[in-house]
């Protein structure tokens, strides 16, 4: 996924300080997830993949959580205490790149689609021949609505930046928007910066301001143009629940062309990092939470919720199959419906196909989990571990009281509650005499059939 | 959700006498259900927010099954033994308002969308200086089809009803189509009905007749607009189901709006009634039955089907948990996979994590509730109860056999069958010693192997 | 279903030799199932309603997978060992069908959608008065592309067959297109074949151009037209998916017009023979594989996931029911949460409302099937039956040891398990006493936490 990036050092300032109020959100706007992920760090991972050495991202509120979710990414903090427009915002990363010489892109955190390529390809633009001082990306949108115009000769040169409140009949008809994300040398960003004014009517500070100044200082500003859906900003919860299902959509497509079969695409859910081999087939309504990787020919029945799982060659699992992180599935293996998983390694062809809990365990290869089989890997404080072992048959309803092991090729039988290790080849009771009451049901039932009567009297 | 109406009395008349055949169905076709209530009721619900202190519902076959759905809040029905048509059904309401003086709103039982604005809108247009004797409810639709046209001057003066096969090629190209709804004083409504002649094709009698006469008479009828969607009948399972789909649609974006986060929102199907508090987040596949509400920054997971239930701050539910009606999760609560909850209340940071059936019971706070726990709560005859103190621990694979309580503290041993009290703080076992029958399973293995080998010779 | 055919015998020749490899996949291409059943299938059900007495698949690569589908039907292949082109697959067909005197259809294995009756259009159009040699299937789509056109008068006489890249700019502005589908006496078949060359840019021998040889042999040639959507073919898994949503979206509306609510038809998934009665509720997101049956007034919860069973007049299924073949339920019966039947047959009334598995067992009308009740039926080598009596009560977490039976009206008490039979009437307990160790509790939790404390240091 490695992209060619530009040769002169790249760093990237990303502005979160909005306040993201039509999210309504305690969160942090751009700490809403897409696809498992915050939008950030979508973001932040495409300017890796862009071959940016440094990242600031410049918050107002909620730094905290911000700074909880970049740093260990070692990715600094910058504060801008007031909102005083977008030119301001940039202007605060300043201390954190001083040193920094090469190219600054600044982009949005609340854009999280911008791509590794098209960062690229601005930088690239920067180094071009005609030596531009900024380059702008700009977009064309079905509805152009009210975003700012770039007016722009046929070859890219930018004659003006206008506010769409600002602009004319004409201006209004061009349908070239401005996305706001600028590529400029950090030689010449902060001068800029500097020189730009809040005299208009928000009393703000524009960072588009820049390329007004470098063009009346006679300088280049060049604009390079990008597909609309990568950079339209998400500030409401539906405008995130689109961009999920824009993201959704183009990963089922990718899937299925990889030769996976999604019965009903409109149904798979799929996070960030989710690796799927060849014919797997996935049945309609499934989800995958982050950290999933499964092997070819697997089988994923529909109402399976799967994450931080692995799943073998040919394993086939659900419907209602609930696997949480550290679920290792293996080759052939089933796990099947009402069971979770979690922390539990099943060898080549075991088997738990209903109504389980298979928890910090390891199945060995072969073995039978009946149904209704339970660890009990919990007493409240600490958490232990069960051992099973290959070919092992664990009865019914059982209950197996960890730390414990069950020996190879041992069989439990059902109902038990197992406390001690049973050791291989063995078969293991716990289970009392059963005892019948000849007639109890019939006089049980007489007398509560004269109750019920009694009580509706 | 008050809307303010007309200082004259309101009442509406509500027909639902047609057969509702393309329903297929037994069941009366206003009383097919859109988010979980009948499609009369949501009709019933706008008309009592504008402020209607009577309604008559008048109603052909299946007259019982509307009765018990409206008696209850005090409506009464009017039987039209024949159907002779629309006029003929609105006389069948004269008897049940004899006595009513102020404004009548003839509306119908299956256009349910109509909205309180609406009807409110109609009344004050009656009432206002021009003081017409009618006022109709227009819309303009995509595609105006075979509706009847209201030929209208552009202040929304009638100058004629014309049905679709009786209107010429002008009249057919006006767009403006007749919803049917009338708001009209009572006093001018009874006399106008009785004029209403069945001399057309179907012979029928026809309740839009009575604008015609009353412009003959001299009289001014006005036409108020609204939109299509607000006014389209539901006479067919799909028809039925694309309204569920546009009500689902709308309620979906009003909760985002209000700070919900919807993964997915065509995944999640709100009840009339659902209340969601703020941050809360719900993924994909989520079903709400009726009478659920839900406090801030709650998470709701997949594949979670709730109904009546009350789920705390910052509680945890699902993916997979069944909640019936009676079910309240306190603060911080969790109920997990495979877990159904019904007539039960868990304390602050009880946990019910899997596979579990928690009914009539009261789970103390901090209880957690192992694996496979299931209260025993029906003898085939009655329910009792069970209850479980602060910070209990219940072993998997428990039985609880109500009526039983657990006291604070306390510890149930995995697999038990709980019949007694057990006091605070104790350990309560029941459980038989483990056995081992060392080789045993081997020879088993080996005599079920021979004994399958034999039956494939 | 039975549609009207032609007097002569007809058979059908099916190409199904293409690599298929844009699925990526292991599996034939023509064997990707729609609703449940491969697609080759849905094309030879539509092949036999036409009447055809006789079939033959020709194949490429993966003949077995295509025998092993197609044998059982009494279907034979054919081997297309080189790629030559369409009109050289077709040829491999005339050894199978050397003794055959009727009327030939050549179509597409990939092409699945075929209907019946248009194939029966064929067949009869080939024998009207004006006796044409040859048949073509021609559609116009909304995008005609690169399909070959068919360049016809308005009568339907063809005059040119032309493929996309060699037609001109007039014969391109043609919106109607070739399927490829042919209808042609047996008699012209094989010698048409047998002259068509392969003097083309591919080298291959094409099938439509027996039309132009027929043509300069003074024959007559025509054209019959359907709907685009009938033979768009199937060549990826996107395309697949496509197709699975258009039969979907066809079935949904078939089944709502016969008197069944869906309340999300989106989120119901059918199998190409499933079958419901009136008056039937399926909530969201339920699946059916093949080979179910409901009859009416039956409710399906969402969440469910069905196949291979039988559900009879009111009764309730789901949320979260598994229903697995063999799976009977009788009139008023309830399969609640998290239920798993398979080959079990539940009588009139018989409950089983949550977290069980009922495999290969009878249960008797009006039995209650207690919570966490597991049937084991399973010793690792063979099945055993469960049977329970009229009217029993099952208590919860009870583990039943098939074989076994329950009498009727007996009572098993909670966590039991069963091993040995119970008569009826009686009551049968497997428990063991209930032991109580006051203040052991609390003693446990003070030293936990000290545990705890102490791994904190």
């Amino acid at each position: 996924m490695a992209t060619p990036s530009t040769s002169r050092p790249l760093a990237a300032i990303i502005l979160a300080a909005g306040q993201g109020t039509r999210m309504k959100s305690d969160r942090h706007k751009v700490l809403h997830p897409i696809a498992g992920r915050p939008m950030l760090l979508h973001l932040i991972d495409s300017i890796g993949q862009a071959g940016a050495e440094r990242s600031v991202v410049v918050v107002g509120a909620g730094r905290g959580q911000i700074d909880a979710a970049v740093a260990p990414l070692g990715i600094a903090t910058a504060l801008q205490a007031e909102q005083l427009g977008t030119a301001h915002a940039t202007l605060q990363a300043r201390d954190a790149l001083a040193d920094f010489e090469g190219i600054v892109i600044v982009c949005f955190g609340d854009t999280p689609f911008l791509r590794a390529e098209t960062i690229t390809a601005m930088a690239a633009r920067l180094e071009a021949e005609d030596a531009p001082r900024i380059v702008m990306l700009g977009f064309r949108p079905d509805d152009a609505k009210a975003y700012g115009r770039i007016i722009a000769d046929a070859d890219g040169s930018i004659r003006k930046m206008v506010e769409f409140k600002d602009a004319s009949e004409d201006e209004r008809a061009v349908d070239l928007c401005n996305s706001g994300v600028t590529a400029i040398r950090a030689a010449d960003l902060w001068p800029l910066l500097d020189r730009v004014g809040n005299d208009n009517a928000a009393g703000e500070y524009y960072l588009p301001d820049i390329v007004m100044l470098a063009l009346a200082d006679g300088g280049r500003a060049v604009v390079v143009e990008t597909r609309a859906d990568e950079v339209i900003g998400i500030n409401s919860r539906a405008e995130l629940a689109y961009a999920e299902s824009r993201w959704q959509a183009a990963r089922r497509e990718a899937v299925m062309a990889a030769g996976v079969s999604l019965i009903a695409p409109d149904t798979v859910w799929f996070a960030h990092d989710t690796e799927i081999g060849r014919d797997v087939t996935i049945e309609p309504n499934v989800w995958f939470g982050p950290g999933v990787k499964i092997a070819d020919r697997a089988t994923i029945h529909a109402f399976s919720h799967i994450e931080g799982a692995v799943i073998g060659e040919g394993a086939e699992v659900g419907p209602y199959a609930r696997l949480r992180p550290g679920a290792v599935l293996g080759e052939k293996s089933k796990v099947g419906n009402f069971v979770e998983v979690k922390k539990a390694v099943l060898g080549r062809g075991a088997k738990a196909n209903h109504l389980t809990y298979l928890g910090d365990a390891e199945i060995g290869a072969g073995a039978n989990i009946g149904a209704g089989t339970i660890t009990c890997n919990y007493d409240g404080y600490f958490k232990y571990r069960t051992v099973i072992g290959e070919g092992a048959f664990i009865g019914s309803n059982s209950a197996l009281v960890a730390p414990v092991s069950i020996g190879a090729g041992a069989i439990v039988g059902a109902g038990a509650v197992v406390t001690a290790d049973v050791e291989a080849d063995a078969l293991a009771l716990v289970r009392p005499e059963q005892r019948a009451k000849p007639g109890w049901a019939k006089r049980f039932r007489d007398a509560m059939m004269a109750k019920k009567a009694g009580k509706q009297l």
